[in-house]
C-alpha cells in the first residue's frame, strides 16, 4: 500500500458523492465514507473526518458542488438562491476554520461572476470544474514545496517532523511531508522519519506515525520530550514542520511545541524549515506577537484518550493549542514559489508574496 | 489536608508494621498500606507502590528491620543466616534499584559489626534504630537540599519542574520540590508551580501536580511541549529538576526530557537548577557520555494509560528513560551540602563530595 494513494477527499467517479477517509478512526481502522447529503457532509466537517485547512477547503469545495447539483430548479435566480442557503449551512460547521469560509467564498464568487448567459446545468458544470481546481491547486502548492524541500535532502538524512502537516492535512503531499513524498517519488528508500507524538491531541503518533509507515518510510515515533535526546544521538539531520500562519517578519504559528522543537535544534546545529504555503504568509502581521493563541480545554491534557483522569481533580492546566516560533531560530520558509532565507521580510516581497 | 502528611514511608505506632502511600493509586486515590509480611513488602517495592530511589532505601531499612524482628531465635548465628535470607529476598523485588541494595547491606553491615556481645533482642532494637536512622538522613538532606534551594527564590516566583522529585520520591520533602515545600514553611503562600506532565510514565501529571495541589501551593499542569510558550510568556523564574546521577564535569542524567528543558531555560535566560544528594554526585564518571541510558518497552508509549492503541501497529518507538543534561546548561547543582556552581568538578572537591 503506498500512502499516495491514501486520498483524503475525492470526487466519487459518478461525480455524484464525495469519499472521504475517515480520520478520526485512524490509526486503527482505514476507512472511507462516500458522502453526498447536507448533513453527512456537514457533519464530516464538523466531527473532525476530514482535517487539515487545505484539506477542508477541497471538501467544502466537492461539498458545495454536489448540493448545488442536486437542486432541481432550470431558474438561474432560484438556484443561487439554494446554492446560497447550503453555502450557509456547510459554513457553519466550523466557523473558525478559514479554509472552509475561502473555498465557499471562491465557489460563490465563480455563480455569480458567471451565472448571467449560462444555463443552471451549464453552472452546475462550471462549480464542478471549480470544485476540482481547488483540489488541483492544492496538489500542486504541496508539490511545489515538496520540490524544494526534496532539494534539501541527502541520502539517509533522519527528519523530525512535529504534529501533521502531511498528506491527510492536504489534497495530497502536505506541506512537512511533502519532501519525503517528493524523495519517494525519485526512488529514494533510505530515509528516516522520526515523529514528535504531538501532545495532547497526539496527531503524530495517530497521523505523522501512520501516513509514514503506510507510505514504506522508515519511521520512528518518539514523545515529544525526547526530540532533545534524539537530536543529541545525531539520528536527526533536518527539521521540516507545517504552520498555520506566518508573520511577516519570519515569525509563525504552529502546533504547540514547535518552538520548542526551533530552540532544540538551533542549539545542536541543525537546520530547521517551516514549510508553508504562501497564502499563510501574511504580511499584514508584522510579527508573531500580534498572533492570538488559542487556549484549549483543560479536559484534552487530564482525561482525553484516558481510561481513568491522570492528573488531580481541579488543578490548573494550561492548554494553548498553538505557539509562535521565532523567526530567528528558522533557517528557511519553505514555499511553493521557493525557500525564503533572512531576511524573511525581504525575500516575501522578492518573491512576489502577499502584495 | 497539608503535603507534609502525605508519609511516603514510615514505621506504624505498633512497630510491627510499615505504613506506606499505595503510589500506583495516585491521584485518583489516596490509600496507605500496612504491611509487615515478606510476601507483601517485596510486592510493594516491586509494583512501584513504593518508588523514588531514596523512599526505596526507606521502605528497605523498615522492610528488612520486621523481617528480623520476626525472625524466633535466641540464637544470634541462626538470627543472622535467616536475616541474610530476607535480605536476598527483598534485594531480588528490584534489582536495578541502586537505594535498594544500599540500604540492605548497610542494615547487614550493622549487624556484621555489632553481633559479638549482643542479644538478638538487642540486635533487633539495634536494626529499628538503624532503619530510623536511614529515613532521618534522608529527610535531613532533603531539609538542607530545600533550604539551599529556598535562598534563590523570591516572593511570586513562578517555578518549572518535570517529572517527580518531590515528598513522594523520598521519606520527605523530596529533592526538586524541596525549596517549595521549606518556602511553605516559611509561610511563603505566593509561589506558582508548574508540573511539566512527563511522558511517557505521567509522574508530572500524577505526582508532582498532586503533591504540589495538596500541599495548597498555586498548581498548573502543561504538557511537555508547553514549557517553550510558558517560559516565553514570562511565568517561569527558575526550574528545579531531581536527578538520577552526576558526572564529575556536573553533566547529569534525570528522566528523559530534562536536557530539553535545560536548553530552553538555556534560551529564554532562565536559570537552571539540578537538586542531587551529594550520594548521586559520582565522581568516578568524568562526564555524562559515560551514563548508559536504559531503554524501554514501546507499549509505554503507544497503549499505557490509553483506551485503545494511539499508534499505528508495528511502528518502530525510540522510549529512552532518561536523558543526560551537559553541564554547560546547568546554573548550579543544589545539594545537601551546599551549591555547586561551574565548574563543577572543582566545586565538588572544595564541597568534600566523592573523594
Amino acid at each position: 500500500m503506498n500512502a499516495l494513494s491514501l486520498d483524503t477527499v475525492l470526487l466519487a467517479e459518478n461525480e455524484k458523492e464525495m469519499i472521504i477517509l475517515d480520520q478520526t478512526l485512524l490509526p486503527g481502522e482505514i476507512k472511507y465514507l462516500n458522502l453526498s447529503k447536507a448533513e453527512d457532509i456537514w457533519e464530516a466537517i464538523y466531527s473532525l473526518r476530514v482535517r487539515g485547512a487545505p484539506a477542508i477547503g477541497v471538501a467544502a469545495g466537492y461539498g458545495i458542488y454536489l448540493l448545488a447539483d442536486q437542486i432541481e430548479t432550470e431558474d438561474m435566480d432560484e438556484f443561487v438562491a439554494k446554492f446560497q442557503e447550503q453555502k450557509a449551512y456547510l459554513d457553519s460547521a466550523r466557523p473558525t476554520a478559514v479554509n472552509l469560509s475561502w473555498a465557499l467564498n471562491r465557489m460563490e464568487k465563480v455563480l455569480l461572476a458567471e451565472k448571467d448567459g449560462k444555463t443552471v446545468a451549464e453552472m452546475k458544470q462550471r462549480l464542478k470544474e471549480e470544485a476540482h481546481a481547488i483540489r488541483e491547486e492544492d496538489i500542486a502548492i504541496s508539490r511545489n514545496i515538496g520540490q524544494y524541500g526534496f532539494e534539501l535532502l541527502r541520502h539517509g538524512d533522519g527528519i523530525l517532523t512535529h504534529c501533521n502537516a502531511g498528506t491527510l492535512a492536504t489534497a495530497k503531499y502536505g506541506t512537512a511531508l511533502a519532501p519525503i513524498y517528493i524523495a519517494l517519488e525519485n526512488g529514494w528508500d533510505d530515509l528516516h522519519v522520526f515523529c514528535d507524538e504531538t501532545r495532547p491531541l497526539l496527531q503524530g503518533a495517530r497521523l505523522s506515525a501512520f501516513e509514514m509507515q503506510t507510505a514504506g518510510v522508515d519511521t520512528t515515533l518518539i514523545c515529544d520530550n525526547m526530540a532533545s535526546i534524539t537530536m543529541k544521538r545525531g539520528k536527526i539531520d533536518i527539521v521540516f514542520v507545517g504552520c498555520d500562519r506566518v508573520a511577516a517578519n519570519g515569525d509563525f504559528a504552529n502546533k504547540i511545541g514547535t518552538s520548542g522543537v526551533a530552540i532544540l535544534a538551533k542549539h545542536y546545529g541543525i537546520p530547521f524549515y517551516c514549510c508553508a504555503p504562501s497564502s499563510t504568509i501574511d504580511m499584514s502581521i508584522k510579527s508573531g506577537d500580534e498572533i492570538v493563541i488559542e487556549e484549549r480545554k483543560p479536559e484534552e491534557v487530564t482525561e482525553m484518550w484516558y481510561e481513568k483522569r491522570m492528573a488531580p481533580e481541579g488543578v490548573k492546566v494550561n492548554n494553548p493549542a498553538f505557539d509562535v516560533t521565532d523567526h530567528t531560530l528558522v533557517t528557511g520558509i519553505i514555499t511553493e514559489k521557493g525557500i525564503a532565507y533572512p531576511p524573511f521580510d525581504q525575500a516575501f516581497i522578492r518573491m512576489g508574496i502577499g502584495k
